[in-house]
């Protein structure tokens, strides 16, 4: 976002003082209800206004009949009414002086020709009026440092997440629950959140580009369906690929899957091997699965990149390393050849029974120390670029002061540390005390992979555009 | 299992009335001290004996310095001692007329030739005591029921499943730790266990023939790494597979996991191509991933199989929907082309805003009442044959009637019913309610339809077994 102006028109989406909510509800249950209680009696600070003509007072708020007769300014308005009552309603915010518009409600192009005419309608009052609108048919935005969010899920039935390092831009706002209570639960948090459905005007460009420019945010994680604009994403993804990570999960991969987000958010899917080539060239890193999206965004959102594409291994259970390493070959990773070196001070100083090797098996007998001396082998080695242990911290030989040994290797490594850990209340603590000092934690040996993947790629990336420069 | 002698001697694995630790430690975190006390001090009821020749008495239990010593039958030993000295504890056991032996112990063929011969001594011995082993280099067995565990896996680090349909065979014991925890929490629990490791005597096949004629199991999954004797486990999967559904996942698909495998339990990994190609043939269902393995179990244990391909989907969320589409397609299941009257029906009856079709979007303003009509109307269409609804339980209009409609439709549906959804506690709270009405619930869309994918490919091995019968 090259312009300042722009950007500053973009950040009242996100840390607008006052917000109208227009359709705003006094039933319980209904979209026009949530919406103005989230943002009205919670943590959000700025001031709330609703908006129906057919009630005096909401939530003990005063509600007036239109924007219209709101006698403060509004930076932000939040559309929750018909469509068909839609291209009014910005008219009225573009008299008002509101240049930010988020448009819950569906009922648009995902419905047809009369919705594509709505949209249409829409966009050009806008147009006219300088604003600019995120929607319809989706949940619109949460900023995780002014809590103001645009949701009609109810803090009850969805937590929101304290702010963090992954911004994250969806066409589904499904993916965007999902997504914003993952990161919620697992601690890492969201910087910003846009869940933009039928993207009238606001695009993933647009938002790239802003994102590019924000300070809080350090991964970009995008769950889009089908482009408005191709190349307009493209030559903004290769602009911001050099400052920070894009991951891109693309739905509607098949023809019938395509035709299934045609009628979801009324964009056409692409053929998957053409946003593929067009991706990859761009520096985009491609997720194959929600749950490899977040995955990943987790991972390059903890951990440097990586240099190189060997990975070495260590285990106190081997089993999980065995899919691991099925799993690095089918991606494209190695498994790195340990130095002569390595091999010999790993055999000098570890037990005899322990198997020597990538991967390395330390056994169930395997406690802290082991672990300590073989990854610090492993971040010696140039041969090695990832270093991937396995924990099953189940097994009682293995002591707490792994979480010493892990802290210190985190802080002393330029290598990127992925691990794999799997079970039940014990392990989910552990795993959420590594993930606390930083160091990601992956159920399955995929998931794992995949993630030191990501890591992989976007060290060829940076290494690529450093090169460009 | 014909053989009734043979099932007398395998029931005393998991419902011996006591039990000999042979390398009985003194010392908290030793897997000699964890294995006894998780015998001894909780609830397995049998006679529990420690055996350490350096001791007088363990956790208040007196210590014999031999088996031979112990003044009872014994039931069950299990060895928690050096490799080296396996051949003559076994010996031991023989004498003492002890049938069933678990050898936790590693240090045996994955270690090399040394280790081999070790093995081979030890299972020679065993043959001629009618002896039959479980082991070594594992965890050893676990019986829902008797609540008998052979594991040095503390309870306060790993948790054990209830009584539940599923039983787990498992080369790997990391994996085993994961399974049983994953079946404790979610709540499905576990019916019998067996971790094998290096596998010298007692087998897959001899437990697959077991586990048939066990009430208790309902659905056996199993991870192995390589098979000792590929045809014995052909020929007994092609039997057992007419009773229950058999899962497998393979570790060591590429030649580098392959070699991975060998150096963790000693076994060569095969070709892929030919396990894929003889678990097809016998009737297996193939897993691809660890994860996969637990979800398709769990479909299986609650759902009947599919009798058709053809899945109908349904939500107030479409983005999962698009990716379960392609999913689908990209499994070979098909989506659904709904009856002009089912079309009808739901036009008549839904909202016009909401899109008719398959998948069936009801938006983000869905109550119960709308999943009801679009649930009864797939049960009825001829076409569909796998019901798949996903819910965005954070959405507030969803109201909580959907569990009894649920559960209505759950009790009167001979096709299987498949949930996806994804997000934080509340949505956690639903689907485990989902859960324990019987009805799998997915967090993301891909494992749905992998889980959907097992119930067709079951559907279709029981009616091959029919038409054989």
């Amino acid at each position: 976002m090259g312009n300042s102006v722009e950007k500053t028109q973009f950040d009242k989406f996100f840390k607008a003082k006052s917000v109208a909510v227009i359709g705003a509800s006094s039933k319980p249950g209904k979209i026009g209800y949530e919406v103005l209680r989230n943002l009205a009696c919670f943590e959000y600070k700025g001031k709330v206004f609703p908006v129906n003509p057919a009630r005096n007072e909401i939530l003990g708020l005063k509600c007036y009949p239109s924007v219209l007769d709101i006698p403060e300014k509004i930076d932000l308005a939040v559309l929750v009414i018909p469509a068909e009552h839609t291209p009014k309603a910005v008219e009225e915010c573009g008299k008002k002086g509101i240049k930010n518009i988020v448009i819950i409600s569906g009922g648009f192009k995902e419905l047809g020709e009369h919705g594509k005419e709505l949209e249409g309608k829409t966009a050009e009052i806008a147009r006219k009026y300088g604003i600019r609108i995120i929607g319809p048919n989706c949940i619109g935005v949460f900023d995780s440092k002014t809590r103001l969010d645009t949701f009609f899920q109810s803090r009850e039935r969805m937590i929101r997440p304290s702010p963090g390092p992954i911004a994250f831009l969806t066409q589904s706002g499904t993916y965007g629950c999902a997504f914003l209570e993952w990161a919620a639960e697992s601690g890492i948090g969201i910087s910003k959140f846009v869940s933009y459905g039928n993207r009238i005007d606001v695009d993933e460009a647009d938002l790239l580009r802003y994102l590019a420019a924000d300070e809080d945010t350090k991964v970009i994680a995008i769950y889009l369906e089908g482009l408005g604009n191709g190349k307009k994403f493209i030559e903004a993804a290769k602009e911001v690929v050099k400052k920070k990570p894009v991951i891109v999960l693309k739905g509607g991969r098949t023809k019938e899957g395509a035709k299934a987000a045609q009628s979801h958010t009324g964009w056409l899917g692409g053929e998957e091997r053409i946003y593929r080539g067009a991706f990859k060239q761009a520096g985009i890193i491609w997720a194959d699965t929600f749950e490899e999206l977040f995955d990943m965004a987790k991972a390059l959102a903890m951990q440097p990149p990586a240099q190189g594409s060997g990975v070495a291994m260590v285990s106190n259970g081997a089993g999980p390393m065995v899919q691991a390493v099925d799993a690095c070959i089918e991606k494209g990773l190695k498994i790195a050849k340990l130095s002569q070196e390595t091999i010999s001070k790993l055999k000098e100083k570890l037990p005899p029974f322990y198997i020597v090797n990538n991967p390395v098996d330390v056994t169930g007998s395997a406690n802290s120390k082991d672990y300590k001396i073989v990854l610090e082998a492993f971040l010696e080695d140039t041969n090695v670029h990832i270093l991937m242990p396995f924990f099953v911290f189940q097994d009682t030989p293995l002591d707490e002061g792994i979480i010493d040994v892990m802290k210190e290797l985190n802080e002393k490594s330029n290598k990127p540390i992925v691990v794999g850990a799997a079970g039940g209340p014990y392990t989910r603590k552990m795993s959420k005390i590594l993930e606390k000092i930083g160091i990601p934690v992956y159920p399955i040996p995929e998931r794992a992979v995949a993630a030191a993947h990501a890591l992989y790629g976007y060290g060829k990336i940076k290494e690529k555009t450093a090169e460009q420069n």
